[in-house]
């Protein structure tokens, strides 16, 4: 059997594909979808636009000899989602995509990873607004996902207090469980859908914004040592961490399990269980600015 | 001389010089910069957002033995920004940066590339709202641009219509003289600026949108056939190409001009060349859809 590559297919046949599987998307706002130059979006008034963008490399987030396109689709949907949902109550517009393959790629590639983004661009609701296509000779994927919020139901990194309770929803070392679970040749398991299909916690989100639960908020995306360094520094605070009630799972710290982390003052922490069963307390903000553990994924540090 | 490496620097280290340099910017409508885990932007009510997302990859669109990465900043923009100009009368509201490097990478490399953002930051008043950072064995940079216009003065590539005049603005094959001379090893010159500098045609389109001159429009990113050929089967047209009064210089054909290609009832012509001076024509939309030569650059195929 010979397998066919982007060569064959050419740019111009992947672009037809694309075209076929994304100009019938119908979505609220969506004024202009692929095809032109740029897309065309209508936001709600009164509403702003929240924009983020985070990216899928070869040898770094995956490698070729293991992944599964069509979860990379899906993970790179929900990685940027994640970082919408971490803004507050935000409703996610649509997103653009850029991907780069070598010409020797097979088709099956790229074909897989458009399904993948067909998947969740159907399960969030969330259309593709557009995007771009080059040749790499490593594979990459950038993502942009659009939302929108109302101005005062977005949460910021910078605005936790002195004495509030740091607190976490979702998984805490699934993905990267998932991750060794890959390397060592394994295809299925919980863990390994921790790794490809983190789930964006925009309801937590909504509810932590629209109760005004929440003083600040984050999304776990390079470690819980790493999120709460950044909402400490970003509100110029130090940070207590005590993990022995949260639902560790292997290492908490290694990133890429993109729940949330937030602050809430210690009064309103019965009213976050009685909303998100599932939160937990991971530590408490402090006044002095402790020296946090250095931990966390850092992209160009061998750590 | 030991020279200093991203690894070295680490990635909260060229964070630092990031947030440094991108978090005083002043801006209408950017409500939230660089430092969360998304932008925050605020439209003029009444105006619709324009976005789009193009990509320098390290191999096909640069070599890093030639490349100067302060100016891939400036070509980043502009090629973005030119694709909002291909949308009409677009106000850019901001741009999302994405980049990959290896940590090998001289700290140069990252610096360079954000010297030549703050430059366009601040030729295109246009501040960087946001980004991500990836380690990549090769180099990639993808950029969003975010742009606003009125609903009602926006060009797509879908609306010629037969007897149209096709015109041009912009140079054409100016881009490929740069990257040959470039890859001779020349570093200076008017080839060579046009290949890293392209103008985003703001003023022109803007006019065409607001007078109601042009009926379709295509930024002349991959050459001029394929630039033709795109508003043609967009329209559902067919199209002849005459280049004989078209200041051609080099391959008009091989892409990366950034000029703009648009269309326009023979009838205004005259008020095209008055508002226009530069504007040259190019060819004539027909009703018959004839095969137009298979030029231009596609990014699979080793044309």
């Amino acid at each position: 059997m010979v397998m066919k590559t982007l060569a064959a297919l050419g740019e111009r046949g992947l672009l037809s594909i694309i075209f076929k599987r994304f100009s019938r998307q119908r979505a609220k706002g969506l004024v202009l979808g692929p095809g032109d130059d740029a897309a065309v979006l209508r936001l709600t008034p009164g509403r702003v636009l929240v924009a983020t963008q985070d990216d899928l490399a070869e040898g770094t987030h995956f490698e070729t000899g293991w992944a599964d396109f069509r979860r990379l689709g899906h993970k790179l949907f929900r990685v940027n989602l994640s970082d919408l949902a971490a803004m507050g109550d935000v409703e996610p517009l649509a997103v653009i995509v850029s991907a780069g393959f070598p010409s020797s790629a097979p088709r099956s590639w790229a074909v897989d990873f458009l399904d993948g983004l067909c998947d969740d661009a159907k399960a969030f609701r969330t259309p593709v607004a557009g995007g771009n296509l080059s040749r790499s000779s490593k594979v990459f994927f950038s993502m942009t996902a659009l939302g929108a919020a109302l101005p005062g139901r977005v949460l910021k990194r910078s605005t936790a207090r002195a004495g509030d309770l740091i607190a976490g929803v979702g998984p805490l070392g699934a993905a990267a469980e998932g991750l060794k679970a890959l390397k060592a040749g394994r295809r299925t398991g919980p863990a390994i859908r921790a790794f490809y299909e983190p789930a964006p916690q925009f309801k937590a989100a909504s509810v932590l914004a629209r109760k005004g639960l929440a003083t600040s908020l984050i999304d776990n995306s390079d470690g819980l040592a790493r999120s709460v360094s950044l909402l400490a520094e970003s509100s110029g605070l130090g940070a207590e961490v005590d993990l022995s009630r949260a639902p560790v799972r292997g290492d908490p710290h290694a990133g890429e399990d993109f729940g949330l982390v937030f602050t809430v003052p210690p009064s309103k922490w019965r009213a976050v269980k009685a909303a998100l069963p599932g939160a937990y307390p991971v530590g408490r903000m402090t006044a002095r600015k402790t020296s946090l553990p250095r931990g966390g994924f850092d992209h160009f540090h061998a750590s």
